[in-house]
């Protein structure tokens, strides 16, 4: 752990609370502007709807487009599917920015402001640059650099996001620490050389509902319940 | 201006004192090292070295290489000119990565706090990523993203870096406002789109110094003499 030189975050789950956000800010907005749904479904769906359609980039089956733009498309088949009457172009609009406006978990902005005192940090998200300097700015995320899929033009888990960054940090793969709350993503990064950090975070999908198996001891370099445990780990 | 919502910053000269930075730094160093030199005239050839440098890969003359590579090549082929003796490998190195950690001019900081406030900022430099980071962390620059030449993989003033950094932000190229003391970046900038303005840094190249002309009054958006008048005039 002593090379390690640079700690890289996924942020929708990992440091950021997409789920609460979401449904807190759809409720919320959906009073404002007399729209009704059960938000909660929409979000989960929503979110579902999520993998794959960054999978259909991924294999080449459509061209590149940042992730409002498929969260956009995701919206607007889920709101037919889920009867949501009244969305029009500047209600979705205003839904798909809503994921640049999430809040963090109690202990992200101050994990991650020990953690930049010792190492450069910053996220390595499929949202785009754009969204990520939003989020940074609303949520109070002091990252050292951001790191957006449109930047390499790929999708995690494909190998160009975790060796691109790597490489415009300076660093070799194995000074770098991936730090996410989802296996498949830290796998991904570990096949590429990269350490890597599993961070619980047991409300992400709600409370009680698992969507990845939570990793065994031992498969992963660090196993904390946040990022204080993290910082304290490190040594911050 | 009303319209304006990122602001992105020259770095060298802009930002920092690359002069008075490296000349305090050489001093310091060479003599630690027992390394003797007139460090003031190899500083001022090594920056006059850089436009022909970066020229070289803009017109694909040579192939992308990062600035601390063009800078090393630089140094060395200066060193054996002006006679330095004693510069291994490693000590050549830790010249060129003097450029990491460059002093800002004293309104840097405490302007840029305040213009963070109400635009997102960011450098737009021809230094690479890894190097704005560490610039970044040791001078205490507040950046909301970081663009380096290695992004786009074009050194300013290519129209590439100017149209791309806004692309990321997620702005026309008319809310976005380049951040520069050397007019030729903002007139690069200007042919994009972008709003301009100019920064006087009279220290840049030495008291008494000029090497581009200074601008004429109305020549570009705003004139400023550095980045806390300029926070003031936009009213943050």
């Amino acid at each position: 752990m002593m090379t390690v030189r640079a700690l890289l975050f996924d942020t929708f789950g990992t440091v950021v609370d997409w789920r609460g956000g979401l449904i807190s800010s759809l409720d919320e907005w959906g009073k404002a502007r007399g729209i009704a749904a059960d938000w909660p479904r929409l979000v989960d769906a929503w979110r579902m709807a999520y993998p794959p359609s960054l999978q259909r980039v991924r294999t080449g089956e459509r061209e590149w487009a940042v992730l409002d733009v498929l969260q956009l498309e995701s919206l607007q088949k889920l709101a037919l599917e889920l009867g949501i009457i009244g969305l029009d172009d500047a209600a979705a609009d205003e839904m798909v920015r809503m994921w640049h406006e999430l809040p963090p978990w109690p202990d992200s902005v101050a994990g991650l402001q020990r953690l930049r005192t010792r190492y450069v940090i910053a996220p390595l998200s499929n949202g785009h640059v754009a969204l990520l300097v939003r989020m940074a700015k609303t949520a109070g995320l002091p990252w050292d650099a951001i790191f957006g899929a449109d930047v390499f033009r790929h999708y995690k888990p494909d190998p160009e996001t975790y060796l691109g960054a790597s490489a415009f940090l300076g660093c070799q793969p194995d000074e770098v620490m991936l730090v996410a709350s989802h296996p498949s993503d830290l796998d991904a990064a570990a096949k590429c050389g990269l350490r890597t950090c599993y961070v619980s975070r047991p409300l992400e999908y709600g409370a009680g509902r698992v969507v990845e198996a939570i990793p065994k001891p031992g498969h992963f370099d660090l196993m904390v319940d946040g990022l204080e445990e993290l910082a304290s780990e490190l040594g911050c």
